[in-house]
C-alpha cells in the first residue's frame, strides 16, 4: 500500500493556505494559497471548495488516489468531534457543518480541528517547543490565542474553549472589546491593535503593525505604542505563566515576525514583573506562517493512526 | 498481610491537622490538631514532630505496626521529588529539607507535598469533584491558590508552580501585595483582605471575614465590602476559566464556609461577565477542613501504589 496524504488547509481570517502532505510533513506535494472572502461565510465556504479542487486537480493520478483525508484548521469554537464550527465571528459562520458539507462536495472525509490548538501542537512537535512537555504557545495576529500544552498535550478543557487568553481582561475598565467585555488582552496587544493604536497618533487610519515595526527608534510615538503593547502583553501572558507554570512560552502568529524587537523586551518585563512566577524561556515560533496548515495535518494524520490502532 | 495505615498531616499556616488513615480514606484511627508557631521555621518543625508522636502513641502496637508512611501537605514551593521545602513564607522555611529531617527523627519515610494541589486532588476524587475531568478547584483563606485539573491530572507545571491564581494581578496599578507585586487577587478576596478592609471601615484592627459575613444584610459597610472582594474574585476567577475553560469550579477554604452567600453572587457575576468563556458550574468544596488531609493521605497512598507496581 502506497503511504497516504493529508490535504490540509489553514482557513484564516485573511488567507486560505492549503498543501497536500506525506506523514512526514517535509516538502508539500502541492501548495496553493487564496484570499479569505470578508465576513461572508458561504463565499468562504466555497473559496475552500475551490481551494481544495485546484489543489487534487495540481496531483498526478497516483497522488490523487493516496489523499485519503482533508483536515482543516479553523478559529472560533469548534467542536472537532461533531466537525462543526459553532461560532467563528470573523468568517461569518455560526453551527456551520464543515465537515459534513465540505465531505459531500468533495467525497473524501474531512476533519475539523481548531487552528490555534493545531498551530501549538505544530510548534510543540516540529518547531520552537519540540521536547517540551508544559508549554504555552500564544499567537499574535489580528486577535490573540493560545495553545496550552500540559504533560505533552494539548488542553480543550471541559467545555471546549481552552487558550482564549486574548479575552482574558488585563483592566476591568479598559476598551470595549468586539466581544462585549472590557480589558481584553486583544484590545491591547493584537496586530489589529498596534495599527489602530499607531493610527490614533499618526491620522493614518490605514496604519498597521508593520508600520509601527518599520517605525520602532525613528519615530517615538511608533516607541510609546509599542511599548504599551509589550507592557499589556507581559501583563497578561505573566497571568497565564503564574497559572500554568510552563516550561516554555512560545510567541507565534504574524507580530512574531518581528522577533527579538519582540520577545526581548517582553521577556525582561517579566523577569522584572514577576515575584512568584518563575519565568520560562520566552522564544519566537519557528515554523511561521505554516504553523497552521503543519499542525492540521499532524492533527489529521493522528487521527488516521489511531483509526487504524482501533479499527 | 494487615493494611497499610498512613500519618496524613496538613501544615497550615493557623494549624497542623494531622490523622492516621487507612487506604479507604473512611473514618480516622486516629485525629489530632495543634495550633501552627506563629513564622518560626524551627517550632513549627518541632510542633510536627510532636504531632506526629502524639498520634503514634494514640494507636494500638497492632496499628502502630501498620503505619508505613507520613505524608505532609505543606503550602508555598514544594519539590515534592526530593522532600524539600523551597519556600513556605508564612511558615518561616526556605530550603527545609522536610522529608529527611522528618524521617530522621520517625524513623519513618515521609513524602512532601504540595497542600492546595492534595486537597484539590481530594476534592476532586471524593468531593465536589467526583466524576469530572477537567476542574479549577480555588481555595480562599489567608490566600488564595488553586488546583488545575486537566483530563483527571493535577497540573503541576513544567517549573512546578501552577495554580498561584492569589498572585494572578487584575489591577497593575492597584495594592501592593506581600510578594511586591501589585495588584494581587489575593490582596482584594481572600478571607485576610476582606476582614481588612472591613476592618478599615469600622476601625477594628481585629475585623475577620465572618465578621463581614455575620454582618451581611445589617452593616452596609459589610455588604460593601463582601460585593467589591467578589467582584475582585469573579474577574480572576474569569481569566482562569477564559484559559483553561473547566467543566466545574470548586470553592474551596475557609471562605467557603460562606456557602451560598459566597458562591450564587460569583456565579451571578461570572455569568454576566463573561462574553467568549463558557462558565461551568460554580459548586463549594465539600470536604471542608479535612481537604487538606485526606488529600495528603490520598496522595500518599498512590505513592505507596506506584511503588509496589514498580517493585
Amino acid at each position: 500500500m502506497s503511504s497516504p496524504l493529508v490535504l490540509a488547509l489553514d482557513v484564516g481570517g485573511t488567507n486560505l493556505r492549503g498543501e497536500v502532505l506525506g506523514s512526514r510533513l517535509g516538502a508539500p506535494v502541492a501548495s496553493l494559497s487564496l484570499p479569505t472572502p470578508e465576513h461572508d461565510g458561504e463565499a468562504t465556504f466555497a473559496a475552500i471548495e475551490v481551494l481544495c479542487r485546484q489543489l487534487l486537480d495540481r496531483l498526478t493520478p497516483a497522488q490523487r488516489e493516496q489523499v485519503e483525508v482533508v483536515g482543516l484548521g479553523v478559529p472560533g469554537i469548534v467542536d472537532h468531534v461533531r466537525g462543526v464550527v459553532r461560532l467563528a465571528g470573523n468568517l461569518g459562520w455560526v453551527n456551520m457543518p464543515l465537515a459534513a458539507r465540505l465531505s459531500e462536495r468533495l467525497d473524501l472525509p474531512v476533519l475539523v480541528h481548531h487552528d490555534v490548538t493545531v498551530a501549538g501542537l505544530a510548534e510543540q512537535t516540529l518547531g520552537a517547543g519540540s521536547g517540551v512537555e508544559d508549554l504555552l504557545a500564544v499567537f499574535i495576529g489580528t486577535g490573540i490565542a493560545a495553545t496550552i500544552v500540559v504533560a505533552g498535550k494539548p488542553v480543550t478543557g471541559g467545555l471546549h474553549q481552552a487558550g482564549e487568553i486574548g479575552h482574558v481582561s488585563i483592566d476591568r475598565d479598559g476598551l470595549l472589546c468586539l466581544c462585549g467585555q472590557r480589558g481584553c488582552l486583544e484590545m491591547y496587544s493584537s496586530a489589529r491593535a498596534i495599527g489602530r493604536a499607531y493610527g490614533e497618533l499618526t491620522g493614518d487610519p490605514d496604519a498597521t503593525s508593520l508600520d509601527v515595526v518599520s517605525a520602532l527608534g525613528t519615530d517615538p510615538r511608533a516607541d510609546t505604542v509599542w511599548s504599551d503593547a509589550i507592557d499589556a502583553l507581559a501583563h497578561g501572558l505573566l497571568a497565564a505563566i503564574t497559572l500554568l507554570s510552563p516550561s516554555r512560552v512560545i510567541i507565534g502568529g504574524g507580530l512574531s515576525g518581528a522577533g527579538p524587537l519582540l520577545v526581548d523586551p517582553l521577556r525582561a518585563r517579566l523577569v522584572a514583573n514577576a515575584r512568584v512566577a518563575a519565568i520560562p524561556p520566552i522564544v519566537v515560533a519557528r515554523l511561521g506562517q505554516r504553523a497552521g496548515v503543519l499542525g492540521a495535518a499532524l492533527a489529521t494524520f493522528r487521527a488516521l493512526e489511531m483509526e487504524r490502532v482501533s479499527a
